[in-house]
C-alpha cells in the first residue's frame, strides 16, 4: 500500500502526482462527511498590518486538524478499490492520529494507532476517545515502522501515510478548493497563498487548487527555522535532509526531508519557501488568540506568522493563509500569551 | 435623539418596537460593511455534548463584537434622516464604545466616547486607535449622562444608545437573519437559539429575525447569575432591578435593567431566560479556546455556557448560541484556562 511506487517524474502540471480533478473527486468525496472550514477575513486589522489577509481556518475541521481531509479521502478510495480491508493503521504522535482515526470511525475501519510513550497524553486520550487502539512505543528503542508492519501483516491493515501518497495530497488539497469558492463569492483575487509545511502534502494539495483557478498566484511553504528542508530543497533542487538534534515548538512540522511526491509536487508549483523562528511562532499564537480570536497550534501558527513576520513584502496585496490546526493545550498558550506584539516586530 | 418616544405598547408581535422588515432594511444597509460570521458546526463535539451546537461566531465582528452591527445601522439611518449631524456621542466602556468608534469612522462621522477613568487602557487605546475622542470622566463622582449630553448639545452630535433603539435592535437582528440562511444552507431547522443578554438588544433582534423565519424555535436569554434581571422580569411581567452590589466577570453584561423598548419586545418572543455563575463562564472559555478553537470573552460566553449547563434539556436537539463578543484579554484568558472541565459539571 507504498504508493511511492506511483512517483511520476514530471517537467509539467498535467503529469504531477496529483491533480486538480483529483481533489474536485477528492472533495466530492468528502462531501457532508468533512467540515466547509470559513476563510475569516479581518478587514480592521488588515488597516494595522498593511494587507488583506484572509485565513482559512482548518482548526475548525473535525479532530482541530486539516488532516482529517487527507485520511477521509485515503479511506474511501480504499473501500471502493480493496473492500476485503477493514482496518488500518497509521503511525503519528499528533494531529494525523486524530485524523485517521476520526475518518475510521466515520467509514467503518477499525484503526490502531502507533504512538511513542512519551507522546502528550491528552493527544493519546483523544485518539482513544476517536475508537482508534492505542500501541504505544519506545521511541529510543523500537522502531514504529517495524511495529506498523507487524499490525499491518497480522491484521490485514492498510498503512494511511501521513503526507506522500496521492490520495492524502488530494484530500488536503480539497481546503484549496474550498478557498476558490470562498474566494469567488467574495469577489476576491488572491496574490499570495502561504500553508504550512512539515513533509508538504498540505501545501501541495493546496497550491494544486488554488492554481488551477488562479494561475498567477504565488503558492509559498511555511516551516520552523531549523526544518527549512522545503526551502533549501526548493533553492537546490534536492531533497535536502534537516540537520538533526535540533528542536521546535512546531510539533507538527518535524518531518526530515520533503516527501517524494510531494516534492514533485512543491518544486513545480511553489513560489518559494519561507521559515520563521520558534520566538515568531509564539508572538503570531498571541495575535492569533487576542486579534483573530482563534486557538491556533504552534505549527498551524506557522504560515500566518510568515505572512505577518514578512508583510513588508506584501503591502496591499491579498494574503491567503492556512490556520492548519488549533490543538494546542493550555501550557502552550499560556506560553504564548506570554509573548509580545508580533506588529511591533520590524518587518 | 432619544427614542423612548417611539415605544410602542403592544400584545401582538406585529407592533413590537423592532419587526423583521426593519431587520432585512438594515441588512441591506449593512451588506458590504459589517462581517457575514460563520455558523460553526462541530460535529465531533456533539456526541460528546449530547446535542447539536451551532455557534455564530460574532468574536469574528469587525471591532471582536456584534455591537458593530447596530451601530452602524443607526448611523446610517441618522445619515438618511439628519444629514445635519455629522458627529456622534456615545458612553461605554467597552465594546458599544469600539463598535460606535468604527461605525463612525467608516461612515464618515466624528465620534466622541465618554468612558470611565478606570477602564482597561486596552479598551481605551482600542477605541482612540479607531478614530474616537475618548472623554474620561470620574464613575464615581460625575454622571456620564450629564457629560454626553453637555457634549451632545455644544457639538450638535446625535447619542448612540448601547441597546435601547429599534435601529439599534434592527442592526443586532441581522446576526439573526445570517443565522437563518445559514441553517438553511446547512438543511438544518433549529430548535433552541440563545443570545448573551445585558440590555437586551442582541436577543431582541435576533429572536425577531429567527422566530419569523422558524416559529417553533424556543429563543432564550442567558445572563449572568446575579444580574438575571430579564430572566426574573420575563416571570414577573415587569421591569426588575437587579440588587445593587454584585460583581460578575462578564463585564459586558451588567445592566441594571431590562430596556423598555427590548422588553417589550424580549416578553413578547422569549421562551425563558437562563443564567449561568461567573465559574461556569470561566469553564465556558476554557472549552471555546482548547475544543471550539475559539477565543471568546465572558461575556460573549454566556449563551453557551446556559447551553453546555443545561445540556440535559436539549438531548439530541439543535441549539444555536451567539458568541457576541471576543475581547478578552491575556490575564482573563490565563484565569479561564485554569478552570475546571465544563462537560464533568453535573447537567
Amino acid at each position: 500500500l507504498n504508493d511511492h511506487s506511483e512517483v511520476k517524474r514530471t517537467t509539467g502540471t498535467a503529469e504531477l502526482p496529483v491533480t486538480p480533478a483529483d481533489i474536485k473527486a477528492a472533495a466530492q468525496r468528502l462531501k457532508g462527511k468533512a467540515v466547509v472550514t470559513p476563510l475569516l477575513s479581518f478587514p480592521l486589522i488588515d488597516k494595522e498590518i498593511g494587507f488583506r489577509l484572509l485565513v482559512k481556518a482548518e482548526t475548525l475541521q473535525l479532530t482541530g486538524s486539516f488532516k482529517f481531509r487527507g485520511a477521509c479521502n485515503k479511506l474511501m478510495l480504499l473501500r471502493e478499490q480493496r473492500p476485503d480491508v477493514r482496518s488500518v493503521v497509521a503511525f503519528s504522535s499528533g494531529n494525523h492520529a486524530q485524523g485517521v482515526a476520526a475518518a475510521a470511525a466515520m467509514l467503518g475501519f477499525s484503526a490502531t494507532i502507533v504512538m511513542p510513550d512519551d507522546a502528550p497524553r491528552v493527544k493519546i486520550e483523544n485518539t482513544k476517545r476517536l475508537g482508534a487502539t492505542v500501541v504505544l512505543y519506545q521511541r529510543h528503542s523500537e522502531s514504529r515502522e517495524e511495529i506498523a508492519a507487524k499490525i499491518s501483516a497480522e491484521t490485514n491493515a492498510a498503512l494511511v501515510p501521513p503526507y506522500d501518497d496521492p490520495a492524502i495530497m488530494a484530500g488536503q488539497g480539497t481546503a484549496g478548493l474550498e478557498i476558490n469558492t470562498q474566494l469567488e463569492s467574495m469577489g476576491i483575487e488572491p496574490d499570495v497563498v502561504i500553508a504550512p509545511c512539515s513533509g508538504g502534502g498540505l501545501v501541495a494539495g493546496v497550491a494544486t487548487a488554488v492554481k488551477d483557478r488562479w494561475p498567477k498566484v504565488e503558492a509559498m511553504s511555511a516551516e520552523p527555522a531549523d526544518f527549512d528542508d522545503l526551502a533549501r530543497s526548493l533553492k537546490s533542487g534536492e531533497r535536502l535532509i534537516n540537520e538533526p538534534g535540533k528542536t521546535s515548538i512546531c510539533d507538527a512540522l518535524l518531518s526530515p526531508q520533503p516527501g517524494v511526491l510531494t516534492f514533485a509536487v512543491n518544486r513545480e508549483l511553489l513560489a518559494r519557501g519561507l521559515a520563521v523562528d520558534d520566538a515568531t511562532i509564539l508572538k503570531t499564537m498571541r495575535f492569533a488568540l487576542l486579534k483573530l480570536k482563534m486557538t491556533i497550534e504552534p505549527g498551524g501558527s506557522a504560515a500566518l506568522a510568515c505572512a505577518l513576520q514578512y508583510r513588508a513584502n506584501w503591502k496591499n496585496r491579498t494574503v491567503v493563509v492556512v490556520a492548519s490546526g488549533g490543538n494546542a493545550d493550555a501550557e502552550m498558550i499560556n506560553r504564548a500569551l506570554e509573548a509580545g506584539d508580533i506588529l511591533e516586530t520590524a518587518s
